[in-house]
């Protein structure tokens, strides 16, 4: 079989020097050659790729639409590169059973407006709402509303998905209670490309709640603010989204976007939201809130206006977008038990101090999920590899020692391979690679990233 | 090593004839004999207990409190039973990440009643309330609060789990979000004890609701009844429960309890409840919730006294043991999209026309979780037997063709084993049996469950 056979049209395969630099060259500027690009239709596409791959023992990389951070699809040369952001079609919608079928190439964004605008929810909500449906499910990607209503992994009802030899399966069910066997389902979701090839997703989605009211609580400290987060969730309150930041790191996403955050009080913020269907009851939780964040010293608890909403909002977005452009970065992406929380904030600090490096923190207070971004500054690459890999190690072993995990959202990829290594148990990896094997044997499908 | 060097209490390691028959007596009434029978107390003495069936060769069956109703713990002869039930303390509740961390012998009623107590909540609520955590996890038991608080899966933040050869690894987090790696935790979760056994598990427990209130809607037709159940799934009503039975049913159970079920109009029944935070609201969704019935022709719409309510529960939660009064009979637990719901009722109606035999359904209706009793009656060990199996094999084929699986919340077992083989495809039972390979190679944990 020749690529060509597969693929007819010479848009949907390059190679050579028609393959943009997007996918062949890597993160350290690095530019490798790929054998081709190929941009299937339809599962029976990727199916022969697929074969085609086994015939020629190529190496399968699969694109989304390249949002990830974690360089889940670095190439390190040769590899036939599966992007699916062709496959983008919005193949059913079922109100009886409030499941949307789509293609892996949907983007996030696609998926919230299209069901939004028939009255429908669909919660996860990553940053990058560019990002694709699939890409999604491969990293479980959060979002800021994951306190409340959970992650990616919480809304796939039913995967078809390819395997490494062309074999094509379904995993899980529109039918809501599963157990019937292993659940494939939750194997594939956060797998990162490495254990088959997602063509067709069955989301859950919900009514869209009627109501939505944002705050902004701002406090003296960034235990003040913490504290105040451990007791919103104590107190059971239902809350939509709880983020927290420093003054200095919305600092740089306002001079990105010259817009002012609506506080100028206090060092650290929670940027808050309650949604649902009985605006009394939001209002009701809302007093609750202000108390709270007063028994925890806020000088001041905003309730924001549409308008103050969207520029909140837009700015949390921005943080990250803000600090790179002053300063290449490594974005980090650790998940911690809620109430260690404020001691990575106080730890950054310390490292900070010590290292003489910018360590700007912001995060999902409320799932205990934590952005940090080092800066690299004008280090030279040299001293940036190096200083970076000494706070990371120290850093991920403290993450490690109070129960907490590399990746929150955003994949072990190829970055955090050697602190995923580093913090499980030679036990645990031992058996990541069993199930690798089950699936992959001949290690086709995104070798090297998530384990060796 | 020998046994009672592992454990040197005789009362908890039974040999010979000091094996009571609840382990050694198969559903079929045949005695089998078995190796031992051991009950650990920490997770040391399972490590050396499973060492020593692989230095004996011996195979492993876990129990919990034996309440499981897919024959997932039946011998076939010469095993080493690990009973957990001794290991059964409540090791820790962390109130800052609300986190449980419990041994596998406590059972579901333990734990609800020790977090309701503090004032919080463990929502899974299986009909076997001595069932165990272990045994609960080991088959996802799910129970009338799924509709809106889903299943046991979505309460285990993190487990300990003695593998095949005795390795000990920790799968999960207490940290919320968790993108590092396959998830080994939701793999464990349903396995029925053939990939590990589970020595300890961390339970995510939420605020106890402040209100609760149930209700009966009586309809004059199953129909008008399902219908219902779909409009206020489509219309976001928040409902914690929605229980679907026909008057038949209830009827067992009134009969086995000398109890009188709250309507007697109608000719079938839905039994829901809503619980929250707050009472308006519950009592707003109540007066939505009436005014859909209504639409949908309700003959009465009950608000249940606290008296009524425990009675009406009651009720539903010995339909299953007011059928065993009168026959042998077998639970299925098949699990169909919500919209299809009512379609299997009739299904059941035509096929008892036709087979002579009473088929008494009722369920979950809000999660499409449907538990048939097909009642032996009269028949003899070979008639039932025969015709069961004719039955069976057309129940499931229809489970399938609309996209349902044979188990909701039971587990496949040694009973659905046959028929899990019928509706799956060979490819994916392949790679189930790969996992189970790259877990226990030598086949020791539970063999011949789920699959051969």
């Amino acid at each position: 079989m020749k690529l060509d056979n597969i693929i007819s049209e010479p848009s949907r395969i390059l190679q050579g020097s028609r393959i943009p630099e997007a996918y062949s060259v890597n993160e350290h500027s690095e530019k490798v050659n790929l054998h081709a690009v190929a941009y299937p239709l339809n599962t029976q596409e990727v199916v022969d790729l697929v074969k085609y791959a086994n015939q020629n023992d190529l190496v399968i990389i699969t694109y989304g639409a390249n949002t990830g951070l974690a360089e889940a699809t670095s190439a390190f040369g040769g590899e036939l590169i599966i992007d699916l952001s062709k496959m983008n079609q919005i193949i059913d919608f079922d109100l009886d059973t409030l499941t949307l079928v789509v293609e892996p190439g949907v983007t996030n964004g696609e998926v919230q407006q299209y069901v939004e605008s028939k009255g429908y929810f669909y919660p996860p909500d990553p940053g990058a709402k560019h990002g694709s449906i699939g890409g999604n499910v491969a990293t479980n990607a959060g979002g800021m509303r994951a306190v409340k209503y959970g992650t990616t992994r919480d809304y796939v009802r039913k995967m078809e998905i390819v395997l490494a030899n062309g074999d094509v399966i379904e995993t899980g069910s529109v039918a809501i209670k599963n157990s019937s066997g292993y659940n494939l389902n939750h194997l594939f979701i956060g797998s990162e490309g490495t254990l088959g090839i997602i063509t067709k997703v069955y989301l859950k989605v919900i009514p869209l709640p009627k109501f939505k009211q944002s705050y902004i609580a701002a406090f003296p400290s960034l235990d003040d603010a913490a504290e105040a987060v451990l007791s919103i969730l104590r107190n059971g309150l239902d809350i939509t989204a709880v983020e927290f930041f420093e003054r200095r790191a919305i600092a740089y996403s306002e001079q990105l976007l010259n817009k002012t955050f609506p506080s100028e009080n206090g060092v650290a913020y929670l940027l808050m939201t309650f949604d649902g269907m009985h605006e009394a009851v939001i209002q009701e939780e809302a007093q609750r809130l202000e108390k709270i964040t007063h028994d925890h010293y806020a000088v001041e608890f905003l309730v924001l206006s549409e308008e103050d909403s969207l520029t909140a909002w837009d700015l949390r977005d921005n943080i990250l977008a803000g600090i790179l452009t002053i300063s290449e970065q490594e974005p980090l992406d650790y998940s911690v038990p809620v109430n260690e929380f404020v001691n990575f904030f106080k730890y950054t600090h310390e490292v900070e101090a010590n290292s003489g490096l910018n360590f700007i923190s912001f995060g999902h207070a409320g799932d205990g999920n934590i952005h940090s971004s080092i800066l690299r500054a004008d280090l030279t690459q040299d001293e940036w590899q190096k200083k970076k890999h000494e706070i990371l190690t120290n850093l991920y072993a403290y993450v490690s020692e109070v129960g907490g995990l590399p990746s929150a959202e955003h994949g072990i990829g190829l970055v955090k391979k050697p602190y995923f290594k580093q913090v499980m148990s030679s036990e645990y990896l031992h058996y990541l690679k069993q199930i690798k094997m089950a699936f992959d044997p001949d290690n086709r499908l995104n070798p090297g990233k998530i384990f060796d």
